[in-house]
């Protein structure tokens, strides 16, 4: 009968959560809210940005009582999320910190205090993307609808909070950014000033990246890291490559290795593979691909055997 | 005037219907809808990781009662929409059923009656991308924001349902999936235990698909199937490849063909394209790149002249 | 004090507005709302699929009254985004025009009165995804659940509105688009009847792309302009290649190039890398990897030896 299956079902499922309790928390053992975070994200870029991702200013003059009541907000928000996050790290599971509430406060407000450098830093990829973009039909145009913008953005404030050791919550915004985007920026890698990347689906950035100034990246490159099975042992080690100024990364080309350096100026064609370092002004290419041409006396009677011809002799 | 060719317009539509009808379902061809059902794999996650797709429970006593009203309500729910999927099978186009809600329940009752082994299944892929990524934080990490995670936790549940023979709804569940990973599963697909994907986006692994134990795969990874026009005419072949136990396959790289068979422990490099088999124990990798150095007396009197030079001859 | 800082930080975010002024708008520089104009790209989308993107009409009698109903809002509410979107038009900058919303409501009806053509267009579409697919279970699976279906619609509808002359607009449809399906068409992009986009995350077509009928495109695929950092300069100019008609591009592939031509029937292979252009019916693939046998004297004697053997050498 229904109802006893569902009963015992209900039953089978509460057990499970005590046979695999690790991964399973109760309301002591709190985790940072994902979906609370976004909107703060969202806060923070309309703070940065206000007409593209929040609403414009109607007037002029109260835009300093609009920004100082945001501010406050996020403040008071995202200590929250931060105190929830802060017991995550090793150093808690030892002793206990008598006031996590202060301690996340004070971390947020020097997050904070970044953002005129941050907005900064993004004005200069803005104009990267408009000088590197023949399609870019203006600056308003990469401001609200290039993802590759939305990605760099969320990376250059996932990157100041990782930095200042906040765990969790840069990750969470970082892979809110990949979920969106599609490309993947680990909130610990390190981009200089004047980033463009166009497209970008499918770009991954690892976590000991190190990128200079002026570099350009297309879709689907990845700036990987040689993997081992055993991966926990590697944590901090650098695995990921070192891209110097004035690098272009074509789409799909793949770049392992943290003792790789792509020197400046040089650059990487489409659909390249490299595990090892590449001097400067260097353009690395790969072999032309192999043309076959159909005899002409098959020409196919009809499509379908036309279509055997050529996809099942690949 | 605006409002009569808004009127015209009107008309022209609605009669693009009628010439079109096979694509416009009234009343009676309902489907099943896509929002609630996202909503309703939202709920199956809150029950299998309650504190990170759900609210932490406050109090642990009161688990039960919540697992409890949570099964009934996803019951109910979606038994609604599995009674609207059966329809399109082919068998109901035949003979009319007379009790299509019953069946609805019966089918649903027996998948969520899977839930306690969905679940092991996943502390175990947990473990493999934590074991698996050195960049990986902690398990909450994984399960909070690894878009491969989800995207597997996504593919276990959807796999079971298409297995237990509901048509659509799978689907539905894994291209929404894919929309927010960039990770395209299909539900038909067949996969071990410990299975890890790294970063994801761009990853597909097709229908007839067949994935062994420990199985790592990295972003832009293609399980493919050789095409041909007549699609419809291959239904049910296996056109997709085997990958047996240990396996890695690297970025970028692609595995074409129904006959083709990854042997144990072999790997696969990045962007490596084949379409037969390889032996246990082997690498594949790509021919290292050509590099071509640049004539020292050509170094580039300004930026744009020095971008002709890199970009331009390939 | 932490009210102090954040009254500081509060005067300094005001500042870096004045300093960095070309990308903040106030009130007056109205941007297109892109949470506005998504809903709108919905309503469009359940107006050419009633059932599968909005409401299904519970009474066929009822329809033109739902059909009239809708016109109307889109007709209103579209027209009111262009009318902001309009003076980001270079010609406005020079002379002031004096009824920007008559314009926007001529131009938008002209919109919608393509849209019968845009439905037949699509049907055609969904004839090629449902005849190329042997995974596809029905017409009604590819136009709820494929991804490459939602991208083509959307591009259909933000290319008649690109073609004439509202700015931004379509860049934020085909952008949505994109983020939801990792699908990059730009609205400017020339594309064929009875097209065909299989899973398709990691794909980009360029502006300047001009694909014929009958083609059908994988995930990854890249038809792309080569690129200088001096971008602007060669806006308008040809910079991506022409697609024949039945072609196909397996997964990965990147072609490049304003004068690159795929002649008809051409089979591009999955990972390959184009500049140049390729006759009619060619067969176009990468040369066989290398593979590298291992050593049976060095059979592994543990997992993680295993794996340094085979990756640590890549």
């Amino acid at each position: 009968m229904l109802e006893n299956r569902l009963k015992a079902l209900s039953a089978a499922i509460v057990q499970s959560y005590d046979d695999l309790s690790e991964t399973i928390k109760f309301g002591s053992a709190a985790l940072p809210a994902s979906k609370k975070l976004v909107k703060l994200l969202g806060k923070l870029q309309a703070l940065l940005f206000p007409a593209y991702f929040g609403k414009p200013f109607s007037i002029p003059a109260s835009v300093s009582c609009h920004v100082g009541v945001a501010l406050e907000e996020i403040q008071t928000e995202l200590s929250r999320e931060v105190a929830k996050a802060l017991p995550h790290l090793e150093r808690y599971a030892k002793e206990e910190t008598n006031d996590l509430a202060a301690e996340a406060r004070w971390l947020v407000i020097a997050f904070l205090e970044q953002l005129p450098q941050i907005r900064e830093a993004l004005e200069a990829d803005i104009q990267a993307a408009y000088d590197g973009d023949p399609a870019a039909f203006s600056k308003d145009e990469v401001i609200a609808s290039y993802p590759g913008f939305y990605a760099v953005m969320t990376y250059r404030l996932a990157n100041r909070l990782h930095k200042l050791g906040a765990p969790l919550i840069p990750r969470i915004w970082s892979e809110h950014a990949h979920g969106r985007t599609g490309i993947d920026i680990h909130p610990g890698a390190s981009i200089g000033r004047y980033f463009f990347i166009d497209h970008g689906t499918g770009i991954v950035i690892g976590e000991t990246t190190v990128i200079g100034n002026h570099v350009k990246i297309y879709q689907g490159v990845t700036l990987g890291g040689i993997s081992t099975r055993g991966g926990q042992a590697l944590r901090g080690v650098k695995r990921h490559p070192t891209v110097e100024d004035y690098v272009t990364i074509y789409s799909g080309a793949s770049i392992f290795g943290g003792q790789t350096v792509i020197g400046k100026h040089s650059v990487i064609g489409s659909n390249v593979f490299i595990a090892t370092s590449v001097p400067e002004y260097t353009k690395v290419s790969v072999k032309n691909p192999e043309l076959q041409y159909k005899d002409n006396n098959l020409t196919p009677k009809n499509e379908l055997e036309q279509d055997e011809f050529w996809t099942w002799n690949i």
